[in-house]
């Protein structure tokens, strides 16, 4: 296609997602004995910084494993056999929510919402409401990261405790990229994972759960070992802390590094960074005439789906960019492959970053068939950065 | 205590244990995305290595977890609520899996043999043929890292077949270090970690399954969701190979790294490596006067643990070696606290670091106020080294 100018690789997806090359670089050190002092000096700092990014006095558990480690952390500890249980859902990672509350035996009510558009909080509470038995726990997701729609878990918190149930909330791509106070909010249990907003790599999941939501694990002791929160939390508990089971060190060490540069950039930096380059993405698609999938809404700064145009073959989008461009970008998954793509801004992404995808999206589209000027989605995000702040001389 | 000439650090435990340049530098690359080709390609060869070291046709399923995570989907596959499962233990790691059992309700038989003692393959077919019902599956510990024994797995495997059980082996600390022909001795399931012989960080978990455990697991599909052996196997089956949940990358660059370097070296040849370590190792605590921790037997290569004199403060032996010379080793676990130490040899080890720690142990004990000459050990390992075969120019 061309003489290796487009040889350079760019990582543009909602997890894993870049990593800062301090981050990267510290992977690389002679491994550490997990019971050793050098070690437990990173776990413990680590493990207060999460609390910082949680925003919660809660400790955050950890598992080593994938963010969906985390989810079925939840609906061991929480869901039992032939008891109630609530999945809201409106994308992929939602009804992972329902698929696992399903392998563990719920009687399971689950509110399937469209992918695209909005959990309704009132129709949860009248789920809740009509249940003859209280609900074990409801499930939702913050940032559904198949459609880029931002969930109201503020409104969400308040239906579950009305109904003295907990909630339990999806974050692994919103943690770090979009404010989550969990304790303000009085969300009982919010999930995480290392490799979205937290610039680590895949490998580790986190789990924030309050004291009423350990005791109710602790009410429930079978079905699970591994992802055991009361064990995993007296082990994190002792002095000096210590993990049940072998920790992932290096993906450790990786974070702490990341959860330092989050708390040296400052959280509410971070998450301004994110809504400015979530802005100058959605400026990007709207001027060359792409629809927003999902409702408007300012606060959703994870990942930006864009319709595809009917006209061309929207499945070549995401798979032109990276053969032809080098820039991996996801498309839709399940029923909206080939109907969207998704610029993702969560984590280690800069001005720049939005300016390369949109770029890419608007060579790939010409590429297929759509007229568009070139220069048109770069230029229009390019006035939403100059508007989010003047530029200021780096260091 | 000395002008920083113990400064250097020598990791030399049992797990996570010290990985090569080679493999711990592929860690600071930057980050894949998991559907990517240039992942795919790495993904493909390591799950085809695996299945060399594992000596199986069987897919050696794969986890983002600790090793105890691979011990879990084995319970959580094979193991249901109220059903006869058999245990037979020595150790620490041989516990774990009557813990699983007991957490997933199996009406659990534990065959308890003393730490440091080899289990008696008689008493578990006596076990097996006093059930009332079959057993859904034995598991049982292949080096038990607690020890430094080796169980006859060979002969556990006939037993369970006698039987028509599932044998599920753990074979966390030992895969890649003693040879374990799992075909060959028709054992259905053996799980092991990334950390300990294979030579990378901690957080990937591996569960060889046959083709009957499989189907075992297929029978009893609920209770599980991360860990179901069917769903890791459907993703691993397609094509490209797909993970169903986000692979730990980074993890798996390493894998890819460092079982490209056990082809080169030569399964045989590595486990040839192990049993000179090893036997160097056994000569150099006898040369000082140590008993070796549990019976006499040249295949338990992995860790070799010694009783230590009463006559001193024996958990002072690893703190001083630790925090005095640099050398980490390990202790005794569990009622062993104080009374042994463990010198690790499975991964990356070569003659010299059987010098390394042989010395420290030496000098930790004669710091503790035992009698022995400088140098005995580590002449009586060289002894064994030199017996091994002379040594080659390398490269």
């Amino acid at each position: 296609m061309s003489p290796g100018i487009y040889n350079k690789p760019y990582l543009m997806t909602a997890g894993p997602t870049p990593l800062p090359p301090e981050v990267s670089q510290v992977m690389a050190l002679p491994i550490l004995y997990h019971r050793a002092p050098g070690f437990i000096e990173i776990y413990e700092r680590a493990l207060s910084g999460l609390k910082t990014v949680f925003q919660t006095g809660n400790d955050v558990l950890s598992f080593a494993a994938s963010g969906s480690g985390a989810l079925e952390s939840a609906v061991a500890n929480l869901v039992e056999a032939g008891e109630p249980a609530v999945v809201a859902s409106a994308g992929k990672f939602g009804e992972r929510w329902a698929e696992l509350c399903e392998a563990y035996g719920a009687d399971l009510t689950h509110l399937e919402f469209e992918w695209g558009t909005k959990i309704d909080p009132e129709q949860v509470d009248q789920a809740l409401a009509g249940l003859d038995r209280p609900a074990k726990a409801v499930f939702v997701t913050y940032s559904e990261t198949s459609t880029g729609v931002l969930h109201d878990v503020e409104t969400l918190a308040q239906v579950a405790r009305r109904h003295d149930t907990i909630l339990a909330v999806d974050a692994v791509s919103a943690m770090g990229a979009v404010s989550l106070p969990q304790d303000e909010w009085g969300v009982d249990v919010v999930v995480a994972g290392s490799q979205k907003a937290l610039m680590c790599p895949p490998g580790l999941a986190f789990a924030s759960v309050s004291d009423r939501a350990l005791e109710a694990a602790s009410a429930n002791p079978t079905g699970r070992y591994y992802f055991d929160w009361n064990k995993t939390a007296t082990g994190q508990r002792k002095t000096p802390a210590d993990s049940p089971f072998t920790p992932a060190v290096s993906v450790w060490r990786a974070l702490d590094v990341a959860l330092g540069m989050i708390e040296t950039e400052g959280l509410d930096n971070v998450y301004s960074r994110h809504a400015a380059l979530a802005g100058a993405a959605r400026a990007g698609i709207a001027a060359i005439g792409l629809e927003r999938f999902g409702p408007d809404d300012d606060r959703a700064n994870v990942v930006t789906a864009a319709h595809l145009p009917d006209s061309i073959d929207g499945a070549g989008v995401p798979k032109l960019m990276r053969d032809g461009l080098g820039i991996t970008v996801a498309g839709g998954q399940g029923h909206l492959k080939g109907k969207i793509v998704r610029i993702a801004h969560c984590g280690y992404y800069g001005a720049f970053d939005i300016v390369v995808a949109l770029t890419g999206l608007e060579m790939a589209l010409i590429e297929l068939g759509y007229d568009c000027v070139p220069g048109t989605a770069a230029g229009a995000a390019e006035k939403v950065l100059i508007e989010a702040g003047s530029p200021e001389p780096v260091g």
